[in-house]
């Protein structure tokens, strides 16, 4: 089994009330494989400036990321600056520089297209597309979408949605795309337009997943630090995903425990700086702070 | 058993996206009473003014609530004018008149002393303290408080703090007393003034119970349509502590389903205007919402 990441790589300056870090590693393709390299084999596609200081991602080599895909382009790399308000949920984008991030068009390297799952990180729509035909027989698929695409490519995102098993994006979004202030009617909608589930984050609250059956509520852990929450939905990707790949099982229960594993995994991203957590992280820490989410949510005996 | 609460009694005028009502009968004791009768006897403390539509509350006599305590003063009902910001949690005072409420102290009609469980709801601390005096036997005390008192009457806050076992508030007021953005070190820092636990209401987020063990997340039902929150924090304490005095059970397990209770009661009451849709709220359809989040929240074989 295999996981196919398409996102972006990129240097991070950074701004919360915990400190301030400049071209810190980051980027949806790194943060998400970090994390699904320790459930599973990962295959990466990004691009890359030749300013980039590769040596700061070898442990994502030694967790066996094929990082064939990552395309190196004579240039910089793309950059994104921003702040969080304290625990508020909100980033403001101070500057954003696209960089080689710009004329990016995903190749994928032969043996790529056999990846089970397909998660398509939060990149223009139609470079989605893009990969989508590329990998006709993956067994599932995942988008990720932000705010942008949904201002400036609502038709291009929706075709897109239409073509996916699974889309994921904050509660902000859900409700910009469906214009409502329900997530709930905000992911029925989404639904209608072809896809199985919704998963929509809700940061220090935990995420929720809609499908024709229901939902399910997922909480987040009490934390009492958050140094930089950067990285956090695409961690909570690489837990489900990583997860759902490694067992192999599209079960009810399966997903359930999958977001469980999700929201672990965005729980020890914002403790530290961009990926600085996630270099050491095991599966056994990843393991105790799933049991920790069973104790704080299992209601005993019903 | 049985619980006494002490509160208010309210002509809520209430803006939501969904409408706006006028002197719509309301306030906490009226709220908590509506759904904690459901499960125990409930001695109600409050104020009303001789223009209060007694007739209105008529349904809280068929649910067996002692209203003795209810006092009537010549003058107005105190009354609280409101407008809420789409299912953002966020609160806009219009007007408050106090009328009667003004110069409340509580008195407590023989018998009611005797009450297993109290439940001060958000009033002025000082009459908290007056009637925490005048129960000295009580086996469980909880109160609510709001922004108002932490910031005007801290200390005094503080110090009721210190008497009773448990402190409910919403987030934002947790924060606001804590003075940090973190909930859990908030809680903490409340723990150590004397309660025994602290539950920290965070409206369509559900609650987190903190106690020195740890912590338990109660998940909020998702709703596609929120007619008015107003009352939902009484409710959910009315579920809460009306499952506990039924149950007279104290343990961990049984807290849990107490907050799944509260949380279920809060659900109801934001579906119609007032108590409206508390009027004819049946204990079937408590058990069935329970039911549901137990659906949308349990993980199933983990």
């Amino acid at each position: 089994m295999s996981i196919l990441v398409v996102g972006s790589v990129a240097l991070d300056t950074v701004e919360t009330p915990m400190g301030k870090v400049e071209d810190e590693i980051g980027g949806s393709a790194i943060h998400f494989s970090a994390i699904a390299s320790l459930y599973t084999k990962v295959n990466l596609v990004a691009v890359i400036g030749t300013d980039f200081p590769r040596e700061e991602i070898r442990f994502l080599d030694e967790r066996g990321v094929d990082t064939r895909g990552l395309q190196v382009v004579i240039g910089e790399t793309f950059r994104w600056s921003g702040r969080y308000d304290y625990m508020s949920n909100i980033t403001e984008t101070l500057d954003t520089q696209l960089n080689v991030f710009a004329n990016f068009h995903p190749v994928i390297p032969e043996g790529y297209e056999k990846s089970d799952i397909v998660f398509l990180a939060n990149i223009d729509p139609d470079l989605q597309r893009e990969v989508l035909e590329q990998v006709p027989e993956a067994k599932l698929t995942m988008i990720d979408t932000m705010d942008f695409w949904i201002e400036n490519k609502r038709e291009s995102l929706i075709k897109t949605i239409s073509m996916v098993d699974i889309v994921t994006m904050n509660e902000g979004e859900a409700r910009l795309l469906g214009k409502t202030e329900s997530i709930l009617t905000a992911a029925k909608g989404i639904l209608d337009l072809g896809p199985d589930m919704v998963v929509i984050k809700r940061g220090e609250y935990g995420c929720v997943k809609v499908d024709k059956d229901g939902y399910f509520t997922a909480p987040a852990c009490l934390l009492e630090q958050v140094k930089d929450p950067t990285g956090a939905g695409d961690t909570f990707a690489g837990g489900f995903l990583g997860y759902l790949d490694q067992t192999n099982e599209l079960t009810e229960p399966a997903i359930r425990r999958a977001m469980i594993h999700g929201c672990a995994a965005a729980s020890f991203t914002v403790e530290e700086f961009g990926v600085e957590r996630l270099r050491t992280l095991t599966t056994r820490e990843m393991a105790e702070r799933y049991q920790e989410f069973y104790n704080f949510s299992h209601l005993q005996d019903w």
